[in-house]
């Protein structure tokens, strides 16, 4: 089975955030890889890696890095496809990853989430992989469908909740 | 009993903040109502939400969010009636909700209170009332009348404190 | 004419940003009075004025300050009108005037809107007031019903824009 | 000749940060629309532009918004498509706009730009076609391709700039 | 016993940072008193405190408050006495609070000191009671020299630390 | 004849700021003194100016400073007298320059003025140096009724401009 | 054994981060010394410990300092070694320690490196170290060929974690 | 003449700031060599510069970038030799930058200088260089000494603004 969404984190602590975007790309069915590298500790894998992709077949690129998070940015600089970045909070507040992410120059885009949005970016990779499938694109309905549940969940905890002067 | 004011929130998680805003409600006795909804996850129910308030009887509404805290101003564009924005602390700090609530175009304004003050959007509301209805007007009078024993009781709290060169 | 709005602010240096306030009130034919009036030069005056503000007539009070801005929270306390703060940029790109506004302690909220939002705070305004008054009511939902105009013309503007792949 | 991309803006004001996205799709021969909307100005068309867009052909959808810049994530609540949002500065450098955008809650994800970054946008949106088309594709490689051109341009000028100790 | 510096704070909640304050100048045998105000809830209060500071012989007035903190600055506005500000940290990591305090409009100067920065306060006030008070003077300058000892201290303890390539 | 208030900035770029303190002190008849001293550049005349302004007659100091704004904390460490620090807008709006000054550590206090607020500084000054000087005391007085002229002269102005609807 | 590196810090309480840096220094057999001294508790001694540095043998000095942290610059004013400044958390997220040292004026740098980024501080330390000695050169070298090492194990551990649809 | 402190910046817009840094290396007669690379639009360049840049001879490497300030960092990720790195300001007061190039990753540290701050960077590298040139060493004493000069020549001009009460 050849993976088409490939999820990169700098390290296994990044994996508490990630494992919603694996999760729901598992549920959707949509083979994928998840691999550790670093823009800065082993930046000649993450050349090879990025330079390949497109080749091994991969059509999404997930890329989660914390505080001057360069590894969305480096990996876009070195493929054709579409790089989501997940900006990792582990200082700052995540202010300082978020900003070392979104804030590309002109030429090299990184489609940037949340902060700690592991599962936002698999949501987007899904999005743009069901451009081209019907089954993944089908399924992104049903997902978005099924969004309103937890609403009208929470609305039913609402309705348990009694005051003398609330109507509902 | 017909409720003339409105929160609405998007999920139970915001429930702590908000609970302070039904309970001064209900010792107003101003009839209410509490309802889940998201800007993002149902957005056709809050378009009928915010369409009909006007004509069910409601008079202001209070909306609590978080993050990219949408829902005070999507509902404030589809109805005439004052909003009520309560930023809602999750990430940030909360200035993410706080600069996404209150930041609205020329056209469009959201009366956002602070942080998580979830209290002070309901005396908002209940001043906002009062310029109307002669009995919540007498109950902010003296709810403001009451804010000075708090007041009173740290001085009792901090008289019992003891420095030799204390002189009080 | 009794005034039923009343918009102070620390210098006519603000005028800029309030003179939009008072044009709508105007448009709206909303009796106002615009006041100079320091929470820190002239607190006497400022306490004279909130005092009786109510017994004057005045049913919303729009208070205009920037830097440690305390003028609207300094009057909130002392009146039970609602109060709509509107932060004035001078330094800190604002952030300081609207920290200084919104973040007020429980009890003693003011309705604050964007930084430079004179005529948002106006807007609100009416909303308030039209809860009681028919007339302004429906000048609300006329002034609502032509925001989409501005968007019409900005729509017909982008049309004359030609690019050979462009479709509209 | 049917659109493929969607550009959206709030005002005419947004023309000149996003009229490089305009350029860059023109330049690559991809059909597509430039349109004002608002969230909050025109909610009703933003929602009916948003749940047809998929049924017209529409592939990408690129949303820019300045302040509290709802526009991207309201547009991405009502479509299964992929939104990248564009943040536009005018006040607080664009951190209210970015803030606004990105922070989006679990479910809803916009693809987020830079601040201004009109063109990042539309080279996004180009990457994402090319997952399916070849053509595209084709001149995705191209236009990487070409990014090095600006730095050897640069190259050339720096060696023009004399030191006695420079040596290049 | 006839206090010369008064510590205010909005709450008892404040006591933790401010009895530092207190514990200082108790230490320096500075007669001193702790009271309970309110910008918000007790502005009458306040003003009364304010006005007769002076009459009454204090001669440095310490305030400490959190958020929209206007006390330091509504109380700087009454009275000619020098007024210290405390920023307390309540949200935003306090610098709600900073900004509120030290951001002070031209003529009404509040002497800003750290976030939660109770001790420092104290000291400053005790500074400028030394100018005019000679056994003050002595007690600043045996405090000031007995700074160091914490770092002669803290130099102990790491000498205690031993590695291999360590050579003191 | 002897100054008692010392002014130092780092360099004649802040002598605009920094003219309104000296001219205030003037107003006021207090001798002073203007000096360019930088933590930095100058560490010898800065301890040297430190350690000796008191025995010199020197009373207050105030110390303007941008960026990474050590001079006030630098100089505070080294004498008992109370510094005022001003801190210098340069760059990052003068946030840098604010937290640089006013996070000193526990124990050597500077009493922080807003950016840029040379005047307030000197007004400071004043009011400590009226604890003890009787002539200043008035002075400050004078100083304070005055303040609320600008006001007047501010609603003067404001009388002036004429709306249909506008009552006074 | 001469030390060749000084690491300097405010007090004990910094000695957790610090210790990453001893550690390394220790790991790499280069003989320093640790100390602690104050910008502001005890000026005498810092300048005493800077303008001794470089005839004592020292190379690389290391400056920790937190909140409106001088340290290390005060130390750059008085020594042409270079300083190594790191940026110790513990109020506003660190960022008042990061300004305050990164923003020093023009003549007088500081290396800053991250907040808390104690063993970095080191490893700069080392490489600056190895432009001048061909064994630190070699163990620099080694150092960062391990580096990849974590990103190896991390990898291993991912490889463990088994979804139906992970392929990897 | 062979380079031993190489300029790298991501394009001609940075010379302003940079030729600061080129122009002291020149008074300090230290060959270097200034070149344009992009860690996104040339990161093969990128790669070979700072891979063969210890064996070509150089030194110290200062890299400038702007926004998403990747280019230090991945040079830092590719070479032992001391980066120091320069935030340029071109958006979020350049926040953006300083943040992406300080806050890195354990094991690879960048020394980071003030937003803009190129002349500071060229210093900084003389003073690495002067650990081991005993020519370099000397001109860093002189140019340490000759700082002051800037500060003697400030007061000349501060004495010759008169005020009646300025006494110096």
């Amino acid at each position: 089975m050849q993976p088409i969404v490939s999820i990169i984190m700098g390290s296994t602590s990044d994996m508490p955030v990630m494992e919603k975007a694996a999760q729901l790309l598992n549920d959707f069915k949509i083979p994928f890889e998840i691999n550790a590298l670093s823009a800065h500790r082993t930046p000649a894998q993450v050349e090879e890696f990025a330079r390949n992709a497109q080749q091994r077949g991969i059509k999404v690129i997930i890329a989660a890095a914390g505080m001057a998070a360069h590894l969305p940015g480096v990996i876009a600089a070195m493929t054709p496809l579409p790089v989501i970045g997940v900006p990792i909070k582990s200082t700052l507040e995540g202010m300082d990853a978020l900003l070392a992410i979104v804030q590309m120059p002109p030429g090299i885009p990184v489609a940037t989430v949340g902060i700690n949005a592991g599962l936002n970016a698999a949501i987007l990779a899904t999005q743009i992989l069901a451009l081209s499938d019907e089954r993944i694109a089908q399924q992104v309905n049903e997902y978005k469908a099924k969004l309103s549940d937890k609403i009208a969940k929470a609305n039913q905890e609402l309705t348990q909740i009694k005051y003398e002067y609330k109507t509902n």
